[in-house]
């Protein structure tokens, strides 16, 4: 039986795994739950009741063996095998994203881009840039299921309808549209500038109210 | 008397501000709160809410003046002066950021990168990219508060150092480190490769589940 576990505590699951593979690399073999949690900037009972619920365990003593904890959070996040993942619209962003080396670790391999501009289209390079009308095809016969969509906005809801077609079944929208999704398909967005005017708003409410402190009286 | 919204609702402010953009362009002078959440999908009990929340105020049979909700969400969000944020690591993410054309909108400028690698650091570009050495200076005399970090993950802490010396105060960071943080900066996290790590675990769950839904019976 599928357990399901919350999106928070998934993205919790990554980001142990972040911090167990540089303590490892740092020579680490084994780890105590305050390790993680100081690293972390997190409480270690929320570690230990992490690891709990994912089925992680150590003991009192002599803590957890990273190793241990990686094989096991690699099961749960099935990223013991690679990945494939493509990528529609390789502008700017979508070729940054195509030339990112940080997926390896989180078993996430970027095989392919698509666009329909046809001097950004190139089949020869590290990861190859292909008409979008190829799409449809190479999703079948590589078994295809996650795509990352990083068109001009007015292009977002035509290439959703394209992948749909497809057979995606999970879509990471570095557009700032809001797809409307009755069909299934898990979407994330990225909206990046919504989270710098977010960042923005909560910055400047601060220094309001860094003004209006009351004065301490000292005495 | 400032009041503090939390983050959720802050972003939808975003969302909606961006859907009333798009209405506007289409012609729209006057919307009721049943277009945004179609728009949106979500309810539109929630857009009512939200409005009621900030003050936003309509009437039932005439909808809401678009032109009086965007002033009255730019008041909120403070996006009615433009706001100066810098970026340091201009590598192809960074380089995708500084080029990016979608920020005006929301009232955000980017106005300098800094990096360290020479062949990268050019002050003759659009938006011209200093070496890190220039930051303070320039941070202090243009009074930024808010900087982009997207340097190589290694360069995460260094980079964060820097930005806090210079008395930047919120930070959005797109590199996977985790910058502890008690020093009253607000720090927002991009994790490209978590937010793919994430939708790849719920996809593959989904599926799983899929081949373990009992078959109807067909009478």
């Amino acid at each position: 039986v599928t357990k399901l576990y919350d999106k928070e505590r998934i993205l919790r699951l990554l980001t142990y795994k972040g911090i167990l593979l540089r303590f490892k690399t740092m020579g680490f073999i084994r780890v105590f739950s305050d390790n993680i949690a100081e690293a972390l900037d997190i409480s270690s009972s929320l570690v230990r009741k992490d690891f709990g619920i994912f089925g992680i365990s150590g003991n009192q003593k002599g803590g957890y063996h990273i190793d241990n904890i990686l094989g096991k959070i690699n099961g749960i996040l099935g990223t013991n095998e690679m990945q494939k993942v493509i990528l529609v619209g390789a502008g700017r962003i979508g070729q940054a994203l195509l030339h990112y080396k940080g997926f390896e670790n989180d078993g996430i391999n970027i095989v392919a881009g698509f666009d329909t501009n046809p001097l950004i289209i190139n089949e020869r390079t590290e990861v190859p840039v292909y008409p979008i009308d190829k799409l449809r095809e190479f999703v079948k016969k590589q078994k295809i299921k996650i795509a990352v969509i990083a068109v001009p906005e007015l292009m977002a809801l035509p290439t959703f309808e394209i992948l749909k077609e497809a057979g995606i079944k999970g879509i990471l929208n570095f557009t700032p549209t809001k797809i409307k999704n009755s069909s299934g398909i898990i979407i994330n967005h990225m909206n990046i500038e919504h989270e710098l005017a977010n960042l923005i708003y909560f910055v400047n409410q601060d220094l309001s109210q860094e003004q209006n402190v009351i004065p301490q009286i000292s005495n």
